[in-house]
């Protein structure tokens, strides 16, 4: 490995995060809060450290594969133990592994939170807890690139590390200048989101706040009933519209800026996903017409669009109120997740739709076995090392998944509450069943446990691997050669 | 599709399964039942129709691999329908449905009941509920095969088709021999059984009937407390020790009839098997600690020992006296199932190595890109097209699950009891947990969730491929060449 490589841009991250911290502070003092002092003790270790780090440029700066998923994973766990500083120091939290588990929620926008209250937080720190969501969704890393000096293939690394979803498309010839344009389109979307939750009357702060936790498909909110408090069709319409765009791959929206809009729509990914959404939609509508009468699109949708997308905001406890056919298919939508390169979770449509022509072709081959297939994707034949990776990820998904649930059971929580909190973690929703439905909350669970769940959240956010490396002694070395 | 050699072979089937219900005949004779005259019409019925079916020798006798698969199929089927009979004419059930379930059930080896009193019914029919678990632990086509005067190549096809397990293996050059060979392995085991039984005090009756479920790792019981009733510390161990010795490869079995005791040692299969075993029942024996104090080895080797090979008898209510850990660790050991070429269920141990094997040489390929990998089993490199469909295999699984937890959840009993249910239905274990907990049972749900229970216990004993045969149009086509 190329330790001071690693460590320049550790340092380099630390002071983008440290700018990252200002926004909360100013609404600090616009709101006139004493727990804006909570940032100043992060921001000056985070300058400081990011500082001593990045002072030297080094002159081997050589990064391969494996050192770029080795810089991501721990770039995220050093983000996360920065990040929770703030919640230490206001107070309002228990221990730290409560704050590490909250953030860690936060930037990989699961929305998972230990709090039971989180109307009494001051604003500044409910900012910095939405904000993170903001910043994890399209991810550090990608936003570290756009500013940093760097050859194209070592961007590519990081990006390949960072980004949701089993191919990675470089939008423009430069991968730099790739990381703006994604920037860009997420600038404007949220924007928009703002705009459009402050006409249905929601105050500036909230819009904001609730803007942060659409766009980045992460699902925290600033009340105690979520979005069910402003109880208007509107912005639910508002807010479940704008997290299904959330979970398109962006590239569309630079196609379809490109005014290539015929493109964009003939994606065999988005056609899936909507198809699974009114699908879902429609199943839903009609299983819980019973309680909600006339209402039960309004609710059916909103929660299909908040689930499929990895947000997890709700407006109704589905645990309570939803019959066990939408809350089963509610589960299954937590592990189909939102599109590749969008800013959602889960499995990702595309990955579904690689298993699932694999497994078409599979059982052809062992019917007929003289027969020959090549899978398609997007209309191009498929490269067999992505499907296979797509397999293996798969496996490793599903391990993950077993062990967290074997590891978490020690709290004795029943097997509902156990299986669904590890879904919705390791899937980056936020909310499951049982004691951890949308108006439960995960504080009940032991300091081991929540490590747990929030390592999950992190091999969830970036897709196993890098993590993986992160726990490869082999990866630690001073590389030799 | 050679239909006519499919017919007959039906009918040969038919005329079997005619003779094996006369055992039960004459246990209802020397207790001296009304409910015996219920077996009368279904042995006529058994023996005409397969008498008509296979009363022409065919010509063609050509059959080929996914001719195999859809015999054997059809004829778990057809063997299901008929052998529901007895139970319907008895009168003690409901539904035919739920006759269907029961025998199926029996047959699949999986021990899960509608009923919830068991004590009430005639001898005579839990002899044939009891039977039909030896029956199907070792499988009718095996048995058909060694009577049969089929060519090499086409009982290959057959055993390859009902044999649990990612490889078959011959035991001696002929097939026909390897079939003959396995059940009179079977039946002296069986009979070993039955004496350890009875000298630790089981009535005769009871010996047998408990001795079928534990061969076949099915786990009726003809106690409503199952083998709780008989408080008898011995009489569990002798069982956890048979069902252990059900659940290994039997391969292994006529290698120490050789005297080759140290190859069979070797088996990687049966290491993992055993220490898989042996982790569990640690674990949970220190698990239960606090409510069974000096008895906790005795209750977690004999719950590890049933669930793990998939027999499902129980000496507690594990749902209820077990804390979470220990029933989530049930739940997996569910999944693991027995040896292949046992008559235990679920995924199977050989498979699971193999899979975990794939597994780490493909993080290995992804980290070091250029290195090259061997997945060896025990001892001898795995052929590639094995690892794939072991692969394949797994993702069925999980596909299977997943819509099987979707369909019978419109019945909304809750999340727990679905997915127990549907896990120890395709898993072929019996009990789950919530509502179909050993000391539930599976009368609660709708016939429409029944009869995908039941199907569910058909692609779980038959591992997928054949029943997936058995529902492609194209199968059921005449061929042409």
């Amino acid at each position: 490995m190329n330790r001071r490589m690693v460590f320049y841009i550790l340092g380099k991250i630390l002071m983008v995060e440290a700018a990252l911290m200002l926004p909360s502070v100013i609404v600090g003092i616009v709101y006139g809060e004493k727990a804006t002092l909570s940032f100043a003790l992060p921001i000056v270790a985070l300058a400081l450290c990011g500082f001593l780090l990045s002072f030297k440029k080094p002159e081997n700066r050589e990064i391969y594969a494996r050192d770029g998923f080795f810089i991501v994973a721990s770039a995220w766990v050093v983000m996360s133990l920065f990040g929770a500083l703030p919640f230490f120091f206001c107070g309002r939290f228990g221990s730290f592994v409560d704050c590490f588990f909250e953030v860690v929620s936060g930037f990989t926008t699961t929305g998972a939170s230990i709090l039971s209250e989180v109307e009494a937080l001051p604003n500044c720190i409910l900012f910095w807890r939405s904000f993170t969501h903001w910043v994890g969704g399209m991810g550090v890393l990608v936003f570290v690139m756009a500013i940093l000096p760097l050859s194209e293939e070592r961007s590519l690394y990081l990006m390949k590390a960072e980004s949701p979803g089993p191919v990675v498309g470089k939008l423009v010839p430069k991968m730099k200048d790739t990381a703006r344009v994604l920037y860009g389109i997420y600038i404007v979307l949220t924007f928009i989101c703002i705009i459009f939750l402050v006409c249905g009357k929601m105050p500036v702060f909230d819009a904001i706040c609730h803007a942060f936790g659409t766009a980045g498909t992460g699902g925290f909110s600033i009340k105690n009933a979520g979005i069910g408090f402003y109880n208007s069709a509107y912005i639910e319409m508002v807010l479940a519209v704008f997290m299904l765009l959330f979970g398109i791959n962006f590239n569309l929206f630079y196609l379809i800026l490109l005014g290539n809009i015929k493109d964009a729509l003939k994606s065999e990914e988005l056609r899936w996903y909507l198809s699974i959404v009114s699908a879902s939609t429609l199943i839903i509508s009609l299983n819980i017409m019973k309680t909600f009468k006339g209402q039960s699109f309004r609710y059916a949708f909103f929660q299909v669009s908040s689930i499929i997308t990895t947000t997890g905001f709700a407006t109704t406890d589905f645990n309570v109120t939803f019959p066990e056919l939408s809350k089963s298919l509610l589960v299954l939508l937590m592990l189909f997740g939102a599109c590749a390169g969008s800013t959602g979770g889960g499995i990702k449509i595309s990955r579904l739709i690689i298993l699932l022509k694999n497994f078409k072709s599979e059982i052809k081959k062992l019917l007929h076995p003289r027969a020959v297939t090549v899978i398609k994707l997007e209309g191009k034949p498929l490269e067999k090392s992505i499907s296979r990776n797509t397999v293996v990820y798969f496996m490793m998904y599903m391990v993950i998944m077993i062990v967290s649930c074997l590891l978490i059971s020690v709290d004795n929580f029943d097997f509902t509450t156990n299986s669904t909190a590890v879904i919705a973690c390791f899937n980056n929703i936020g909310p499951g069943l049982g004691a951890v439905g949308p108006l439960g909350n995960y504080g009940g669970y032991s300091l081991f446990s929540k490590l747990i769940l929030s390592f999950d959240m992190l091999f969830g956010r970036l897709e196993i691997l890098p993590m993986l490396v992160l726990f490869t002694p082999a990866a630690w070395r001073k590389r030799v050669n």
